[in-house]
């Protein structure tokens, strides 16, 4: 596969991310990871990013690198310790343009919204002699585990309502307010005016999670793992597959058997290191999946899934008409 | 780190299985990717590699490079289909050497120990016009479910005896009889006199998961994934790392949550893409944990962890000494 990767006519290194920001027209991305800030500053197209990963000093000098290299790139923060490091190490060719991350309800990264310290926060911003205030975060990360994701997403709104209102009588200005997460961000409520950005990332390809919270159908999950039949087991109703744990990840596995598209009878009943066994509740009827043949699996988590391949295959009846290069690591 | 990598003096592209090999002086491995097999094929020290994967047709080219570039290379099979095709494109420069996949309990792939198909199935090799019988193979994957994986080897050696002495009397020879899986030949049984192989591979660096099976001791578990402290949120007594699902995956995250190595009392307790969410029972000193500072985490399984990673930082007193590529991918 690796040959057929490097010879490949049609290698994008960026495509789906050009896709998520209307083609060539907008220029601004966030980023969880410091490889991926580089991987798409390196393919020219992006020149507003935001590293949206509570930032600690030793990652400080890659930033400086991207600061240097953007028309704007941004960092995201959520205690006083990092914003002194970031306006000490600062200068007037070396302004940092900060983000301030805040919990409205999620409970990972950031200051509470409801908490006195978010304020103080900003205005040490706006006092730095190196730092400027952009913007302010949440991730509706719990937006994943809710069944009213709406819900989540209209909370978070309204929080971040508050958040700019006390801003505003502290008389500090910033300009973006933003909330994320795919299952929050996937269907439209009126609280959403409140804010001026959204972030959600999976929806690229959605996944079968996405499904059962209720983010897409069925039909709009857009990736799916090929893997081929390995060998027929009749006498314990099982299939195996080439496609085990470093292909896919065990999540979800607890969740959800029947990942096979067009093949709602499979189920995923176990996963190994590199192969996959498949049974049915009914007979398999084996003679519809030759050893050799390939199937394909929606993953459980495309986020997961998708950082464990090289490459993607983008097909178009069948035909390979693209591969996208992804960005991995860190 | 990616520049870190490439720069690095004492890179090291195959050094972990020649470890395993005795350095230089034996040159043979089982392999369960084909990515793995060319990759070991390229390092130029081994010459001898089994593709320990029930083959496919469709891998039937890449196998056939590897079977012209190295003195032995040998592929693994359990049906009679493959093992037609084999011989159909073999040729007398192309000797298809053949492993028999055997299940001994396992229930996975091979075909079972006591199946009067096994017999046959060597038949068929023996009298293939470009195929040679090269050995007898299980995999004692159920060793790790096991309570007494022991038993799992005892058990595995005595069938591959009794598979032995009926190809005897079938007048058919083969030269090895292995068996593998790290649990089930952590121990010594008296009962491995019936073979003359063994091919685990998990104990090069074993994990958390070996340990409570009893595989190995907390000491001889030899690789951690190194993360840092991003933040504290003591309102909630929880640290934050930079290390989510993508750099650990979340297996065994709902067996055992004490992975940190040094320090006990703290619970991984969630974990989302880049994040890992640190806790205790009791109150977390954070004076302990600076921002920015490192904390090692022991694997709970290793084959899985490592998998997500593109280098391996190998340490002494802790100096980098050398950095280890791994093979990824298929």
């Amino acid at each position: 596969m690796s040959t057929f990767i490097q010879q490949a006519k049609y290698l994008f290194y960026s495509e789906g991310a050009l896709l998520q920001t209307d083609g060539f027209k907008k220029r601004s991305l966030v980023v969880s990871t410091l490889a991926e800030a580089e991987f798409f500053a390196d393919s020219g197209h992006f020149q507003d990013i935001l590293y949206g990963f509570p930032l600690t000093a030793d990652k400080i000098e890659r930033c400086r690198s991207l600061n240097q290299r953007l028309a704007e790139f941004h960092v995201m923060i959520d205690s006083y310790a990092i914003l002194k490091e970031l306006d000490r190490v600062g200068s007037d060719s070396c302004v940092w343009s900060i983000f301030i991350a805040v919990d409205c309800g999620y409970g990972r990264e950031g200051v509470p919204w409801d908490d006195d310290r978010l304020i103080a926060l900003a205005g040490e911003v706006t006092n730095g002699r190196f730092l400027s205030l952009a913007g302010i975060y949440t991730h509706c990360g719990h937006s994943y585990n809710s069944q009213t994701p709406s819900d989540v997403a209209r909370t978070a709104c309204t929080r971040m309502s508050q958040v700019k209102q006390q801003l505003e009588a502290a008389d500090i200005r910033c300009s973006v307010y933003g909330i994320g997460s795919t299952p929050s961000c996937s269907s439209i409520v009126p609280e959403m005016q409140n804010v001026n950005e959204m972030h959600p990332g999976n929806y690229i390809f959605y996944d079968l999670q996405q499904h059962m919270i209720g983010s897409c159908s069925k039909q709009e999950i857009a990736c799916t793992i090929a893997t081929r039949i390995i060998g027929h087991y009749p006498e314990r109703n099982e299939l195996l597959i080439d496609c085990g744990f470093t292909a896919r990840t065990k999540q979800g596995m607890d969740v959800c058997a029947a990942v096979f598209k067009d093949h709602s009878e499979l189920r995923l009943v176990g996963m190994t290191q590199e192969i996959g066994i498949v049974s049915s509740d009914e007979k398999i009827d084996f003679t519809k999946f030759p050893v050799g043949s390939m199937i394909l699996q929606y993953p459980w988590h495309s986020c997961a899934s998708a950082g464990m391949h090289p490459a993607y295959f983008v097909h178009v009846n069948g035909v390979v008409t693209a591969v996208w290069k992804p960005c991995r690591g860190w």
